[in-house]
C-alpha cells in the first residue's frame, strides 16, 4: 500500500472493535464523502444521507455488485466538524462475526473507502486540531492500558494534565529564551541580577523535566504491565510451564490474531498484576541465519524481561549453556522442573523444584511467582520516589524530555564556561523544540507517521 | 447469581464486543429504567434524559460516588418498542480498554444494572415479540460464522428463510390434523380418497423435514468451522505441532479470555477452511479421578473431531497404546514425529513422517493436510445431494426435526396398521409441536433458558 497519512483526501475505514466473535462490532469511516460513499450499501440511503451528526440509521449493509444482503445495522452519522476526526464519518454497528466484518469492509473498499492505517483516525483528529499529540496517544494508552492503575494515568494524560505541565515547563523555557534574546539585541541594558535569575529558572525546568523522566518506570510498568519470559533448553519444559500459567491464571487478553509471531505469548492476570507471558519456545539456538535472528530477538526479549523464568530439566542438571544463562542473568528465577519424575536430581542451591506438569503442585510456585512480581513491581514504582500523579508512559515522551533536559544542562554548561549568550540561547531553544515535539507542536512529517503507526488499527 | 430469564423488570448490562484492546468497546444495556439510570453517571444527564430514539449523545461516564471521570464515550439511546429488545436501552460506545470497560461496568452494576446473562438481550427480544427463535439462533450464529458461507446460511434464517420453511411444513401437517379431527367429530362424512390424499401430505412434510435434516451435516461444518484435534503419547510433540500451526497459519480468532480449559485451543484458516485447533497435552492418561475425567473429555473430543493428527515419537516408535488408538481411529491423520532427528526410525507404512519443530520442512506437511482437509470438507457438504439454500446449522433444530419426522412416521405406521384416527392424530399433532418448538412457538421455559444460555454475552 502506497498511502501515506498525508493523503488526507481518502476517505478511510477500519474494523474498530477487536477481532473475534460477539454481539456487536464496530466499523469506522471517515473522510469527506464518508455518509455519501455508505449511503451507496445502504438499504435506506435517503435516511442516512439526510441524518443529521449524532443520529443514528437502522438498515441493511448490501453489497449493490451482487444485490446481496449482508446484515442488519445501526448506521451512526456524524457531521463535520463534531465527530473524532473532525470530518464527515459513519459508525457502523454490525453484528460481530468475523465473516460479516469482512464482508462489510470488502463492500467499503469497493466503494472508494481505502483501508484505514493504523492509527490514521487519531492523526487525522491531531491534523484536524481535534486534539495535540499527547491526548492522541493517550487515547491509545488508555486502550492499551493493562490495569485500573494504568487507566487512571492515561485518563490523565487525556484530559490535558500532562500537556498542561509540558506547556509551563515549556513557557517557563521560552521566557528565559525570550530576555536572552532581548539582551543579545540590546547588549548594554543587562542587569547584574539577570543571569542569576535565569540559571533559576532554568534549574526548574530541569526539576520539573527530571520527575517527569523519573516518573517513566513506574508509569511504563503500569502501562505495558509485566514481561515475564520463559527461556531454557530445549525439553526443559517451557511450554508446559506457558500452558500451565495460561490455563490455570485467567487470561486477560489473547495474542493478536494475524500476526506471525517467533514465540507464543498471552495476557494473564497474576495476583493483582496484569502480566505478558512470553514462552521463547520457538526460538531456537542452531547454526543458519534464520535462527541467529530467532536468537538475537530472543536476547532483546530476555533484556526487555521484567521477569525471568529460566527453566532446567532436573532429570538431566545444569550443563554450561544453563550457567552461562544464569550468570548473564542473576535476577532470573531458577526453575528445576520435572521435580514430580523419580529420577529428577535434588536441586542445587538457589534453584526451586518445580513441576510445570503437575496443577496439583501448582499452587506453593503460584504464590513464590506473585510474592516475587509483588516485590519487583513496588520497587519500580517507587524509583526516584516520585509520586505525582502526572506520568509519562511511553518511550518516544521519555526519550525527547531526557533530550530537552540535556540541552538545558549543555545551556547552563556553556553558561558556566563563559561562552557567549547566543551558544546559551541555542541550547534552550533547542530544548523547548524538544519539548514542543512531546506535544507535536513542533513534529517533523516522518516523527508522526511513526507515532501514529503504532496505534491500533480503527484507532 | 440466583437471576434468571424470566426476570425481566431487572436492567441489564454487558460488554457486547469482543474482551480487548482496541479503538471502541460498545457496553449495552436494557429496561425500562436504563435511559434513566445511565443518566445518573453521565456527565450531560439532561441531554440524555431528553434525547429522542436512534440519538446519540456525547459526554463522559463517571463514577458518581468518587466523583471521578471514567472515560469519555458516545451514548447511544434506544426507546421502546423501537431497540433490539423492545425495551429503552443505552449502548454506550466507549474507548477499548479492559480496564476501562471494567470500572463503566462497576459503576453501571452500582446504579442497579444487572451483569446480563448469556443471550439475555436476545431472550428478551423474544420474549417481547421482537424475533422468532430461528431468528434469535440465527443472530447467534451469524456472529459465530466461521466462514464466508456460513454467514450466508445464516444470514438466510435471519431473514427469516427458515421459519418460513417451517411454517409452511407445518401448516400442510396442520391442515391434515384439522380434516383428521373433522373426521374424528363427523365419522359419517368420510370420502373414499380422504386417506390416500393425507398420506401424500404427510410424505410431502417428511421429504421437506428430510431434506433440512440432510442439510445438518453441511451447515454445521460451515458454521462451527473443522474440529481438529492432536493427539499422541506425552513428548510425542503435540505442544510443538499446535505452536508450528497457530504460529505459521493465521490465527483468526483467539481463545476466549477467562475460561479455564483442560486443553488450549485456536481458530486457524488453513487454506480456505476455519480450523479449531485442538492440543489435547493437557489430558493426562494415568490414575486417579481428576485425571480420569481428564480422559473422559479427551474421548468425548476425539468423537466429535472431524480429523484426529496423531503423533508418535519417531525416535521411540510404536507401542501398545499407539496401535489401540490407531485402531479405535481408523481416519486419523497418522505423524511420525521428529524426523529431523539422526535417531529417528524410518516411518512405518501409513505414517507420514514430519518434524514438528521444523518450520522449513512445514511446507510439505500443509499441503497434505489441506488435501486432507479439503478432501473431507467436500465429502461432508455433498451428503445427501442436497444443495437447497437453506440449511440448518443448530443440533437443536437437527433433533427437533428428526423428532418431527419420527412421530409423522408413527403417524403413517400407526395407519397403515389399522389404528385408530384418534392415535394418528396423536402422532401427527405431536409432529406439529415439534416443529413449533423449532421456531419457539411451542417452548417450555427451561428450553428457552437453555437455548439462550448458549449465547455470547451482550448478546
Amino acid at each position: 500500500m502506497s498511502r501515506t497519512y498525508f493523503d488526507r483526501s481518502a476517505p478511510i475505514a477500519a474494523l474498530a472493535t477487536p477481532e473475534g466473535r460477539s454481539a456487536l462490532a464496530v466499523i469506522r469511516t471517515s473522510g469527506e464523502k464518508a455518509i455519501a460513499l455508505v449511503a451507496r450499501c445502504f438499504s435506506r440511503p435517503q435516511a442516512l444521507l439526510s441524518a443529521e451528526g449524532y443520529r443514528a440509521v437502522h438498515g441493511w449493509i448490501f453489497d449493490p455488485h451482487l444485490q446481496e444482503r449482508l446484515d442488519e445495522v445501526v448506521a451512526l452519522v456524524f457531521r463535520a466538524p463534531h465527530s473524532f476526526t473532525g470530518e464527515n464519518a459513519v459508525e457502523i454497528m454490525c453484528h460481530g462475526s468475523p465473516a460479516v466484518v469482512q464482508r462489510i469492509l470488502d463492500v467499503l473498499y469497493a466503494q472508494g473507502f481505502a483501508p484505514a492505517l493504523k492509527g490514521e483516525f487519531s492523526f487525522r483528529a491531531f491534523t484536524g486540531g481535534k486534539t495535540d499529540l499527547v491526548r492522541a496517544e493517550a487515547i491509545n494508552e488508555l486502550a492499551q492500558a493493562s490495569c485500573e492503575a494504568a487507566r487512571q494515568d492515561a485518563l490523565l494524560r487525556l484530559t490535558g494534565a500532562l500537556s498542561r505541565t509540558l506547556e509551563e515547563i515549556r513557557s517557563l523555557i521560552v521566557a528565559v529564551l525570550a530576555d536572552i534574546e532581548a539582551r543579545l539585541d540590546y547588549p548594554e541594558e543587562e542587569g547584574p541580577d539577570e543571569m542569576a535569575h535565569w540559571v533559576q529558572s532554568i534549574q526548574r525546568a530541569q526539576d520539573e523535566l527530571s520527575d517527569l523522566i523519573r516518573s517513566y518506570p513506574g508509569g511504563r510498568l503500569r502501562q505495558e504491565g509485566v514481561l515475564v519470559v520463559i527461556a531454557g533448553r530445549p525439553n526443559a519444559g517451557k511450554s508446559s510451564l506457558f500452558n500451565l500459567l495460561v490455563r490455570e491464571e485467567r487470561a486477560i487478553v489473547s495474542p493478536e490474531p494475524g500476526t506471525t509471531r517467533d514465540w507464543l505469548e498471552s495476557w494473564v492476570s497474576i495476583g493483582d498484576f496484569a502480566v505478558r507471558l512470553v514462552d521463547t519456545a520457538g526460538l531456537r539456538n542452531s547454526g543458519n541465519a534464520v535462527e541467529a535472528e530467532g536468537v538475537r530477538r530472543s536476547h532483546a526479549l530476555l533484556d526487555r524481561a521484567d521477569m525471568i523464568l529460566y527453566l532446567v530439566d532436573g532429570t538431566v542438571g545444569l550443563d554450561d549453556e544453563d550457567r552461562t544463562f544464569v550468570e548473564r542473568h542473576p535476577g532470573a528465577l531458577l526453575l528445576w522442573n520435572k521435580s514430580d519424575l523419580p529420577q529428577c536430581m535434588p536441586a542445587p542451591q538457589g534453584w526451586t523444584a518445580v513441576s510445570a506438569k503437575d496443577v496439583h503442585s501448582f499452587g506453593g510456585f503460584e504464590s513464590m511467582l506473585k510474592d516475587h512480581l509483588s516485590t519487583y513491581v513496588q520497587k519500580t514504582q517507587s524509583v526516584g520516589q516520585y509520586e505525582a500523579q502526572v506520568r509519562i508512559a511511553s518511550e518516544r515522551q521519555e526519550h525527547l524530555l531526557r533530550q530537552a533536559y540535556e540541552a538545558l544542562s549543555q545551556a547552563m554548561e556553556a553558561q558556566a564556561a563563559g561562552a557567549g549568550l547566543d551558544l546559551v540561547a541555542l541550547h534552550i531553544r533547542e530544548s523547548a523544540e524538544y519539548i514542543g515535539e512531546v506535544t507535536g507542536d513542533i513534529a517533523p512529517d516522518e516523527v508522526l507517521e511513526r507515532i501514529f503507526s503504532t496505534f491500533c488499527l480503527g484507532k
